[in-house]
């Protein structure tokens, strides 16, 4: 594709480097941005530059924060003996949007797989290890992906914490509520079949 | 939504402003740009922001430009009795990467739709009516969308021309090559058997 201008050129290649935007969405996005005032195009630019340059990790559980201790892990009235453990913010999110969580988190920032080159010093293994040394914490929930990657994630952490007094769980793995049985996976459907609750729990649940 | 930071929430909200990006995508493409350096992020918001303040429109033909004439109105090799009528700039990229038409173009900027507030003031159609007085241009083909509003553009400008010497061509409608009839609209079908072409022309035209 020939750009009538340098400028039109370089903003769609900086739009295609974000995932799942190609060519013709980038095109599409700069000829957006071009019919907009200056000063909308300015504040979009500018929008993301102060976030990446002014965002701050929380110094407990690792998830993106305006402070240096963030609102979860600063609210008093949230339960600190139990933590639930996942990958990342977009889990944090889904989780916190469920409004049925009460207690704290840990983000890991991934999980290990030396494939990528990603090892336990990678991640903020070490963090979590202290916080649950503290003696406070109960409980982990692992919430983190159902891959092996994620697995060997579990067992790593589980491992290291097998002296302490914390009970470790994982969510549960079955068929999504509204979904379909011949529609799921084989190892999730033998999976819900061996875990299966008895009926009052299911009830509980509802 | 919840967002654990401010600035999370800010730059989700600039990208769903964009055409075609909902709150999910938003947030995939926040999460990606805050795990690159902050000078890929600088550069990223910088070459917007710098392609908004400092592009220009060709004052000859209005398409976007990084000089005051465009590279396609400056090039002396170029067919300058053959104006192709456009919307905008894709509709100039598409047409320049056939690399079959070897004439100059004229960019409208939209098309006559009085439920959208756009009469003939608001689009470069006076610019096109001079650029024929000048007497070098001998045909105006007309690119614009088949639309009831593109149609009206077209009678609106073939009668403000009606007295000088030009000839008014719109491009052919008709099954795309590879198309096939059963999933052609009626519309479209119905007018390719109208304006049916002599076997010699199609065979040319492969």
């Amino acid at each position: 594709m020939d750009f009538p201008s340098r400028y039109i050129e370089e903003t769609v290649a900086e739009f295609t480097k974000l995932p799942g935007i190609g060519k013709k969405t980038a095109l599409r996005l700069t000829l957006h941005l071009l019919k907009q005032s200056v000063t909308e195009v300015e504040r979009f630019g500018e929008t993301v530059i102060n976030m990446r340059k002014n965002i701050k990790f929380c110094k407990i559980c690792h998830n993106v924060s305006d402070e240096e201790i963030c609102n979860i892990c600063s609210n008093r009235s949230r339960n600190e003996a139990l933590i639930c453990v996942v990958e990342g913010l977009r889990e944090v999110i889904a989780i916190e949007n469920t409004r049925q969580y009460n207690g704290l988190y840990h983000v890991t920032g991934g999980v290990i797989s030396p494939i990528d080159g990603v090892g336990p010093e990678n991640l903020n293994i070490e963090t979590l290890i202290e916080r649950v040394k503290t003696g406070k914490v109960e409980e982990l929930i692992m919430a983190l992906s159902p891959t092996m990657e994620g697995d060997t994630t579990i067992f790593y952490i589980s491992k290291k914490l097998k002296d302490l007094p914390v009970k470790i769980s994982t969510i549960a793995r079955g068929i999504a509520f509204g979904g379909e049985l011949e529609y799921v996976d084989e190892f999730t459907l033998a999976r819900s079949i061996a875990t299966r609750l008895p009926y009052e729990n299911y009830l509980l649940s509802k």
